[in-house]
């Protein structure tokens, strides 16, 4: 398989990126190729510097740079040429299998909406992220920060992809969604979460666990995968993950802790779309590159997009 | 001044209440007395049983409880003798300054609504809590989960108690508003938010601080008070409390850790109302109950409904 790489986008490019690429180099399966997009000559520079072979790599010469503060609309018809579009029309035309990124967000969201496209049937892809549970396993969370708005069925079909990925991405065999609420009973909420608690109260698209409150998010005894719109898990995201900070800040040296740390998952894979894309932090560190790289090849095996066109033709959902 | 607590509607009721109450006694400020509304021959029984005076306080007998399986909306009309609603009556009727319960949540707020009744020109009352900042200080959170739906005029209005109860329960001479969020930019968040933001930005009523995303919660660097509506502050109030349980699981013991048990703010205090209103856990230990004590003599000496009310008649709102 060959998984793409924006090498040009992140806060610290592509000197990060590079030495990520090439951290995940010795542990990504024999058959998977790390494909950079980049300028060629930057990037063989830092092969150089660490002694590394750059035809280890595939690389893509690519001449332009979308940057942090791009307008995401217009970025991609401004810099054809980009590493993040070259990218995406490599993914697009299945030069690629999977393209990760750690540039500008909301650019990534305006390729891939545009060029791989969502999944028919679904009509709000969303992004996700793992977490850790105190009981050392990991959870899955759902909307993390796409659709700030949601109806019930986006929350539904967050439900599904969120179950699918924690099943074959994840290697969950049976794994149960939670819906984040403010309260246990089916009542409680505000009324996009009961509408979405109705729905999903009798699903046979995926095993409802009912309602997640703050408390239960961290300990895994009720749900697997967390359910929310993006506007709340975005919020519990970055909640959680300052902890990380705290932690650090105070001294704490633990593992649970330490796995708040970004870096340790890599990136967040955007779901519901036609092929595997992630997103990761600006400011990616080479150990979060190299994270974001296995998370591709992860989630590339995991075949999602045959998952989750499987799932919508059974017609449960 | 008169503090009346409900000793009657908690899970251990009335010894956690006597309790705490007892704690707090000595605590108090010398004009202060406790008013205790319950069955009198229990609530005597666990003062004796630790040697204290129940002459110390003041009893309101009384006959019936309302429990956590009640139905808030009748709660009131089919137990008109429980302590829950005598306090309430004394309240209106102003023989008593405050009144803080661990009772049934909801039928507190059916109390408040139907006795106390909000404060002309608030739109909805809210609930808040201060929760602990890694800078040692106190932050405010609101509304934690009274309505779980708002408009951007709520949360404007919340915007404007937290920075009235900051100033006058907190001390803080002028705090900064920040208004929970995905980003920090003023075009990011959910619909509701993008409203509020532009109602707040050049508000006179209260020192706008902008965006506050997840990460910066709990630092305290750019926000004393954080406004969300109840159903994100409801989840980001049990997420923060959660780590106090993680922490003591995995056997850290730190100052910041420790403050974010509930048991050291006691309670949250009801905003918008023409009395003060304390509504604590359900399950509240004695120091809990102590807490929501002091709590409730400190939201008195604040005289926010004077504030609230001097407020809205400057007509910057």
């Amino acid at each position: 398989m060959k998984i793409g790489l924006d090498t040009m986008g992140g806060d610290f490019a592509p000197e990060n990126e590079v030495l990520g690429a090439i951290e995940a180099f010795s542990l990504l399966k024999n058959d998977s190729r790390i494909v950079l997009f980049g300028d060629k000559t930057r990037i063989e520079e830092v092969c150089e510097k660490v002694g590394f072979d750059p035809a280890n790599f595939e690389i893509v010469h690519t001449t332009e740079i979308i940057g942090m503060h791009d307008n995401p609309a217009k970025a991609f018809v401004q810099k054809p040429d980009s590493s993040m579009a070259m990218g995406f029309r490599a993914l697009a035309s299945r030069q690629i299998d999977g393209f990760a990124s750690p540039g500008n967000t909301g650019a990534m969201m305006v390729g891939v909406m545009y060029t791989v496209k969502p999944i028919e049937g679904i009509a709000r892809p969303c992004i996700s992220s793992t977490y850790p549970l105190v009981n050392g396993k990991t959870g899955l969370l759902l909307d993390v920060g796409l659709n700030a708005d949601c109806k019930p069925e986006n929350l539904y079909q967050n439900a599904m992809l969120g179950a699918l990925y924690a099943k074959w991405a994840m290697g969950l065999e049976n794994p149960r969604v939670g819906l984040m609420n403010i309260g246990e009973e089916a009542a409680k909420g505000n009324l996009l979460v009961k509408a979405a608690y109705d729905l999903m109260k009798d699903s046979k698209d995926f095993t409802f666990a009912g309602n997640i409150e703050g408390y239960d998010f961290m300990t895994g005894k009720k749900a697997d995968v967390v359910v929310c719109d993006g506007f709340v898990g975005n919020i519990i995201l970055k909640l959680a993950e300052s902890f990380y900070r705290i932690a650090g800040s105070l001294g704490i040296d633990k593992e649970f802790f330490n796995r708040l740390n970004y870096e340790t998952y890599g990136g967040t894979p955007v779901l519901g779309v036609n092929a595997p894309v992630i997103i990761g932090h600006g400011g990616s560190s080479p150990k979060a590159i190299k994270n974001m790289v296995l998370l591709t090849e992860n989630v590339i095996n995991a075949q999602l997009v045959k998952r989750v066109k499987d799932a919508l033709s059974e017609n449960n959902y």
